[in-house]
């Protein structure tokens, strides 16, 4: 018989080595990462910094104070990187969107000693173990939230965003989907027992090990950011790979530097005081035309590469640096789409259509840009419309919200690149090369503080189904595209085939049939999109909720990946067993 | 003053549609995916299928049965596969490694009619949910149990592993990975709840929106056999992909083909029992010298591709394939590394070692290989050893371990190709050309029921630290090299940079002194490739346990995953989401 055994305690023999101020960093943030744990889990609303830039949350000098911060900024060199290893140069060359050049130069990354000085720095940032590294990460966070309006105007000025904007989804925004991915990262640790014994039953004693589970990174992240949004596409690729024990090399777009300027500073700073060394977290500037995203990709000592951006050097990393055993994490650009079906309520519907093409003059990942209609019979409550009438309707709400200048520009913001602009100033031209019969052109803006910004309003073109070369491109910027089909089958059908083959970020639907509205999640099923059903009000399909909405699939081609799943998360690092008898 | 609300019922849009067989296999397996799912969390011991092939167990005819059941296939044509899309032609050419041709032939694939199938089946497949998958996946599991005998005969005279081996290995070791992988699988899916209402705080009442969030598959999975583990190494990435919604394409090694094709009989038998299209999963066998493997992993449909075996054609897998966009998760070689430093037991050590070397040959993935040696001073109770007298004590072990043919033959298995016996008939030569110093030949063994199985035991080659080049190639089959190092430290160096240019999938350590087992354990987490310590008794290095331990690492280049984490899964499906207000 069996004697009854009483079995030994797991005592891991590899302890996590967290300096002091680590461990201080772990007591404040258990609280809030608890809670974030929580919200994930349920998928629930959940936002740790406020939204509002309204002085009554954050006082009245609070934006004054910002823009006196980033004015200290201008044409200066931003020396607050501490000892990043140099070249001795300094690049720069971001102009505002809003026309004046910023003249802030950044010190040129030696790209060599930086990689090895990251390298030597994983080593005690991975013994300090998961729960340390979340404590650190939150704390960077936070040091960045408690710089929001600074950063609101850093981030204003490279992306053309508007200022409200700027605040919000370049700050708390942002800031929301950095804690998600540290709190995805920590959960995914989490699951690996740090040690445990293992017992097999057998004649007489059971065979007893012990069996210690280690999480090690996988070597740097290069997470490399784009111009629109500098920092909330920037943002989860960084903390993923540095919550994961990865060191970060982060190369902004040479037009939107200074944000993330000033988020690497507070990273520093806060890895430092928390008892690590910098070099885990350091910026790679570069001038307009350079080829350091290649150089870094390539890099034997980047094992993770972040980006958004064009689908052009999107598509160079998913092959080539894929190809080189790189993981490699894209968003690049698609067909966000929008099927018209029927509308309870036609006013609510195009209002919050416009709302969603005006925003930051179509300039997101995630605006719509086709909108499928079938040529006639949509029903509203005041009786059926032709796509030609709903494609006027839909010009008359664009046109409504934009009406006062000094309003619409806080909606608008201005125009990021002279290719959005080219597609502004020659609508006429455009809609009659794609072969479409423009309905509502681009009104100019006149922006009240910055006379040199393009700011313009969307702009209509429709088209017809068998025009698909037209309107399977994406024409970033304010450009909309009412596409007649000859039913709602039909649309879905394009919208299927279409996003499967050149990939969608959105898909929204309006309906008031339940038939349409099951088929249509069908379709979005086989596109692999996320899908919005009848907004009317106060959320829009190119918004989505930290904690809650999946940013993107990864299902179709306009990213290989969602903020912030496992899968965006559990390859970063890897465990290693250390097994023995007990 | 906001009212108090009641917050409304998520009920989901897009509900499982589950037909009536799996319905049933729902609630047959809900225990013992919660069993299997607990174990995961704990990593604790868990077996569903009884590794012992006593009579006890499964009773007198099993064994004989299972034998007649082999018989069966023998110089027959496997027509049990259903209405798989065939292009008339039958392809075989097995060879058992024990001498018999087998004589089977199996319907060849019509590819593209065998991919749109499956595409097809994909979607009723989807839309279950993932419950009723790992439900059917369990059934399929358990059904491949009930044929553990026929299983054993087909895995021996494919692999050429000893009978006790194929039983085991081929049977319930390889189905309990199978279950690994169905519950890594539903665990992660599970985390992603089917539906939630969310409330943002607004000005009165809350914003809120229904969110219905539903799993997707990514496409088809290809599942690229290996000779030596026809099960044990398909399984994983065959459930893995299946459980995640995803349709399988297997692709046998041309040597290895019956063990797999049993797999998708039954696998095919209980898909249509449970409502689904047998299509699902599918047998791509083709004879040796094909290029079947590089056509599937480069046809549009696949998405997902598991391979097990050479590091060439992993390599162009790793490269190419990722390239094309594909998932691809690998399995090669490497250098499996001992390090020696001190014994509190050198018989207990050099015992377990010489089952280690001797098991199957030397021809697991897992079999150490590398044994690195400080050239003086190795502690053992009854004195110190130089290098060349454990080299010495090891080759003696090894030789008492396999002093009776019959018995070695049960251990040892057979020879399972022209390369592995190549090695072993001149080993000398393999000595002299390596610049190495033959301690102890591989002997002829004979065995009693099958004289034409090569068999061999382990020989040992004594090299110098400096000889790199000669012991960092995998020799794959019964070699083994013992390496004079100058101290423990340099050892550790070795193998630390040998990995991480040249991978493992295991590594041992002999120290009775704790700060050298510490510095094994950093320099196991810098190699990343798992370790274990001062094995004496009844575990051995090349063996993992399911749900405990990970087979391999993903963290050198011995294998970019591992059995079975949440990084081996996650990216095999992706969420789709679906809001609107409430």
């Amino acid at each position: 018989m069996t004697e009854t055994t009483v079995s030994p305690q797991a005592t891991t023999t590899t302890p996590a080595i967290v300096p002091e101020g680590a461990t201080a960093l772990v007591e404040k943030h258990r609280d809030a990462l608890a809670d974030a744990t929580a919200a994930l889990e349920a998928r629930s609303f959940h936002s740790r910094y406020n939204e509002s830039p309204s002085p009554k949350v954050h006082g009245e000098d609070a934006a004054p104070n910002g823009l006196k911060a980033h004015e200290g900024h201008l044409g200066q060199q931003f020396s607050s990187l501490g000892d990043q290893p140099t070249t001795g140069q300094w690049v720069g060359g971001e102009k505002s969107p809003y026309g004046p050049e910023l003249g802030v130069t950044y010190p040129q990354l030696d790209v060599d000693a930086a990689l090895e000085a990251a390298t030597a720095a994983a080593k005690a940032w991975r013994n300090a173990g998961p729960e340390a590294r979340a404590a650190v990460c939150v704390e960077i966070i936070d040091r960045i939230n408690a710089r929001g309006f600074e950063m609101a105007q850093a981030v204003m000025h490279t992306s053309g965003q508007p200022f409200v904007m700027a605040f919000q989804a370049g700050g708390p925004h942002a800031q929301d989907r950095a804690l998600e991915a540290v709190t995805v990262a920590l959960a995914e640790q989490r699951k690996v027992p740090e040690s445990v014994v293992w017992e097999k039953p057998a004649k007489g004693e059971p065979i007893r090990m012990q069996k210690d589970y280690r999480v090690v990174g996988r070597g740097v992240g290069l997470v490399i950011g784009c111009n629109t949004f500098p920092t909330w596409n920037a943002y989860p690729g960084i903390f993923a790979s540095l919550a994961t024990a990865n060191p970060v090399v982060i190369k902004p777009h040479p037009q939107a530097i200074l944000p993330l300027a000033i988020t690497v500073e507070v990273a520093r700073e806060v890895l430092v005081e928390a008892g690590f060394d910098a070099a885990l977290v350091q910026l790679a500037p570069e001038e307009t035309g350079g080829t350091l995203a290649k150089d870094l990709a390539l890099h034997p000592a980047v094992k993770i590469i972040d980006y958004t951006g064009g689908p052009g050097f999107g598509g160079w990393l998913e092959t080539e640096a894929a190809a080189a055993g790189k993981l490699v994490y894209t968003e690049k650009a698609g067909l966000n789409s929008v099927v018209v079906d029927s509308f309870s309520d036609l006013r609510a519907a195009t209002g919050n259509l416009a709302f969603s093409f005006s925003l930051y003059s179509g300039q997101m990942c995630t605006a719509p840009q086709n909108v499928y209609v079938k040529a006639s019979g949509i029903n509203t409550p005041d009786g059926e419309l032709t796509a030609e009438e709903f494609a006027t309707s839909l010009g008359k709400a664009i046109t409504a919200f934009n009406k006062e200048d000094a309003k619409a520009v806080e909606i608008l913001g201005a125009t990021v690149n002279d290719d959005v602009r080219a597609r502004a100033n020659d609508f006429a031209g455009l809609a009659e090369r794609l072969g479409g019969q423009p309905v509502l052109e681009p009104r100019e803006v006149e922006h009240p503080k910055f006379p040199d910004a393009v700011v313009r309003t969307p702009g209509i073109i429709l088209l017809d189904s068998d025009k698909r070369d037209a309107y399977s491109q994406e024409c970033f910027g304010p450009v909309v595209f009412v596409i007649k089909t000859d039913s709602t089958d039909e649309s879905l059908q394009i919208v299927t085939d279409t996003v499967q083959e050149h990939g969608a970020m959105t898909m929204a639907v309006y309906s008031t049939d339940e038939g349409v509205l099951a088929d249509s999640r069908e379709a979005a099923a086989d596109a692999g999109v996320a899908l919005s059903e009848n907004l009317m009000g106060q959320i829009f399909v190119n918004q989505t909720a930290a904690f809650s909405d999946f940013h993107g699939t990864g299902a179709n081609p306009a990213a290989n990946a969602a903020y912030a799943d496992a899968a965006f998360i559990s390859n970063r690092f890897r465990v290693v067993t250390t097994r023995r008898h007990v």
